[in-house]
């Protein structure tokens, strides 16, 4: 049995990793922090874990933490890095839900979330989190910076294109122009006070938001460029839209590719179903397919359907998961057991919630 | 024309009154104030006024406000008690949407708003504005107590068969059993920062709250004293459940009323409509009819509807309105048409909005 | 391993009986069937379970049911009663989730769903599948009438209250007089395309219906005089209103009930605890909780609160669930265990959804 | 006074041009057609509308309709082209709400629509009631065919860069990379009982609809070419993909578009301002805004914001509009007040409804 601790356990992305690791064969969660909300009942607290379990919130002891297998940090940005010497000289595993160990160039860390980093040389040995990418890295990881939302849409909606130019040499794609317009439902926000994530304010409208500057743009140039193998130029040019929907859950993800010459002779439809056939989590709908955002409401899903308008020269990718649980907790616990050696789904069956 | 000012004018109460005004063809807002947003255009926080006005947040000058001819308080409670008297010395009168001028029982007062009243003998002076109930005494008044959101459905709702009881001498109801079921929107709550009216808190979902006790309880209490003509001790037994409503704006009150045996003989409908036959903002809908409060959205209009069911002696009374409209913008506006001897209507012909 | 069939597997109810079932360990769907739909794949229909399973919808086939070992109805009113005889004469078990076996009383049945009873003497042999009132009775039961959404919260609501009348002669509860306020999110009317239930319309907006007559309102005043043992004139004033709320899942039920005096000497609470101590899947919360319908979405959990305003002598009840789960589903995969000797908890150990 | 005729007075649009039209000064609705709903009075179906209106459906009557001024077609496509020319006989001008009289390309209409254009001469005749495009032309049409709700967003949204190439010569923008990633509330897909609008199918869920091919696409492909005063082949490159989003109201279109280096040097956001000036219903909002759909619910307003990311090549214009209004409804009653030489903004200076 793999004790766990969670820090920060009153946000969104901590509840979610209760709900799931409560269901988690061999796991038992035996720290969940809270530095406002200590000696409270996790269940007074979200009434939907009543007779699940006793855990109550217990302030940030590091003894207590440091007795765990794995720690995870369910927390805002920068508390990881802080924390994260301590309890790797104990022997603990640190899965980061927060960007700390997201970003490779510490610059655009610095840029992007106002503050230096607290350890380069953790942040150098650290795995990024993406096990459809990183998978035999993450096993061997001490520190993983799970990614963002935004960015495993993309990541995993480019991915089979990218390999493809990497094995062959001729790329399918021009990616000098690339479009991601991205929608995601509320709680990616996280549980903040927030005028601006009122229900009042939010429910019964559509907006975009970022569209200056988003944090997770830095992360997706860098992870595109990792699974290019090499340093593209011409991902600095993408386009990066965020727009605020009005539902809890869910992510969308509309990307729009220039295909080359190669690319409108291939068959994209066969090179994705091939790149992901053996994943567990990311589906390949047929074509013609249209995703939506409910169809993985609650489980660690990620489906992708393409279209070629017109058999044009732009592909257009449609990507959605439930951005709590591929896009967060479920992801962190699918490289938590490739990090303990558990089968790459346990505890991850859940069915998706619909309607 | 007549000049206005508005204190407070960042929560949905102030919003609403810009709304409402800027289309009022005998009334200029002179002043707007805020206390946090002094300096920002008004459009710049709320853009569905863009090209509608120039008016800009100031602080709160008494000097200006003295200026006007009525200052409508859309501020939080305690406010207006501390203003009114320098106002009132300067010529101006006040329209008061927070509850300082609600509840003539200071006691309940401080015993539920948690401060003693600054002035009860301006308290004493101050007119309840409820206008289908006092609308001679709202003429002549110089300080209004805009009701609460509840308190206006649960006193319209009932005001025919109180009336009844008063100007006939035999009851039609058993007002010793009295339960008020009411349902709201989320804006009822105000444009607080606050994690329970979050939009991943309140969406999808449905729950009660104050149900150990409500500040609306005393005012509604208070009111159908008021319009029974004398205190009824059957009042205090009123049972009072308010819940929360995933949509943005409306109120649905479910009254339960036992009827005596001369309540059994009576044509209540007849007696509603009849009561309501001149009110221009009250509608009794025909027998049979199922109101909902999307007939109401944004419209100074409140909707009534009467069951018995099996003929037994319950009197199911239902009740919609715009929380932010007949249950206070709106009505505030009603009540200053009264005070300044407008057409009651005027500035208040919106239809709704539906869908 | 017990082999399933699911008749009208369309629906909400249907899918989601899907959803449950898949990750019941003990069971296997066998057949799933749709009139409008036979060659279908379910994922093509239900994208959410795609990867999860190959099953297609067939035509109803006699003889393919007749192999399975228990047949659910996901049926309109009036499909399983027809087709439950054959079935049973194969040795067959039956749940109906549509009303054919919820009602003893063939007149009231024919009444409200405008039908006469095809099979009186099977409805004599059915048992009422509320697994907390007839958990024997449901283990030999060959066919079951799982409950409606409403009647199941109203019946547990009262439950305690109505067996310690029986058990202690004594009542602590005036009948006459009970209202039940009742709040449903828009599944619980399925998945039929009429205009009233569009996102248009229903989005947004509170309403009531069924205000005159409700088909549940027999079924309730059956139910709670099978618990109470025998006929008791008192439960036909029960007063009944169901409302409409814009969300999803999730059944608020409000309940109003009068004591008497033994009712308010005693300690309702510890009354409650005590009568579902051993209960999965009934929760009476601590006193001064309010309970919420997302603390129990996608889960066969049911939420129950007592609150007992100014000492008076209402009792409030107030009782969460997800119409789908506890309301009709998740009660069949119980009612299911119970029949085939499963735990009763078996396949429905899924923790909420929330946010 | 004009007189106004509707046909097809219970879907939105029809709903809507009564909201607007009970307001307008200058007009009075004298007759209100449906097929299904003739003798019911229409604040029957639409209580919004109680105390408002005694207007009744009544069936298609030609004499009655023949009478009007002008009639509204609020109808399913196909339906105003078939009864054009009498109504044209008879003296009646005519706004049609469907696509009878959008595409002057009769074998696109018919490849879309799948119908034989049934008037090809009047056809040729009618005018794209596009204001801010057409409005002189539109004073002395006698058919209009009122734009999609799409297309208006696109239209309006490219119209100054198209402008500019036509005065100048000069091109700011290439216009063969053009992608218009467009997302509606579902109001836009009308009040039709379809499985796919359910609030439970549509509610806390975001999808992409029409990726193969939707109908306003050769609408906004031969506005655009009209706009730009010649056929350009580029514009058949065009990239559209519409999303449905949660929300009743409200429209959200992204566009991308390629810049120039002329277009990088000039400065966009002064084009668009003066280009947009002296236009009532389109507001383009300062550098740095981020428009959102509830600024303008319920009134006939476009807001347009630009964003050039990084100084690059493209540039990302947002677009915001309620559907219903200057996607349909509202951009009808516009159209009538320049047919009929009233002031374009007459009865439609409803402020919008926010929250």
């Amino acid at each position: 049995m793999v004790s766990v601790g969670i820090v920060g356990g009153t946000g969104y992305t901590g509840v979610e990793l209760v709900r799931i690791l409560l269901r988690h064969p061999n796991v038992q969660i035996k720290a969940l922090t809270s530095r406002t909300e200590a000696g409270m009942r996790v269940d007074a607290m979200f009434p939907s874990l009543r007779g699940l379990t006793d855990l109550a919130f217990s302030n940030m002891d590091q003894e207590l933490l440091s007795s765990c297998d794995v720690v995870f940090f369910a927390t805002p940005h920068g508390v990881a890095m802080k924390q994260a010497r301590a309890l790797l000289d104990g022997g603990v595993k640190i899965i980061d839900l927060a960007a700390d160990f997201r970003l490779q160039n510490t610059v655009a860390f610095e840029h992007w979330y106002g503050m230096p980093h607290a350890c380069p040389d953790l942040l150098a040995e650290s795995v990024y989190g993406l096990p459809e990418v990183n998978r035999e890295k993450i096993k061997q990881a001490r520190i993983i910076g799970n990614p963002g939302c935004y960015p495993t849409t993309v990541q995993l909606g480019l991915k089979p294109l990218l390999d493809h130019s990497v094995n062959n040499g001729n790329g399918l794609v021009d990616f000098s122009t690339l479009i991601v317009d991205a929608k995601s439902g509320v709680s990616g926000a996280g549980r903040k006070a927030e005028t601006s994530l009122l229900f009042s304010e939010a429910a019964d409208n559509f907006k975009a938001y970022g569209v200056k500057g988003h944090r997770h743009h830095p992360e997706i140039v860098e992870g595109l460029n990792a699974i290019a193998g090499q340093p593209a130029p011409q991902f600095d040019n993408l386009i990066f839209v965020p727009h605020l929907v009005p539902m809890i859950r869910g992510m969308f993800t509309t990307m729009y590719v220039k295909l080359s010459e190669a690319g409108k002779q291939a068959d994209l439809q066969a090179l994705y179903e091939a790149a992901y056939a053996s994943e567990a989590f990311v589906d390949v709908m047929p074509a013609g397919s249209l995703p939506e955002t409910r169809s993985v409401r609650g489980a660690n899903q990620l489906r992708i359907a393409l279209y070629r308008p017109n058999n044009g020269d732009t592909l257009v990718i449609l990507v959605v998961q439930d951005n709590l649980v591929k896009g967060a907790a479920g992801q962190a616990v699918q490289n938590m057991n490739l990090m303990f050696d558990f089968a790459e789904t346990t505890g991850l069956e859940v069915v998706p919630l619909l309607p």
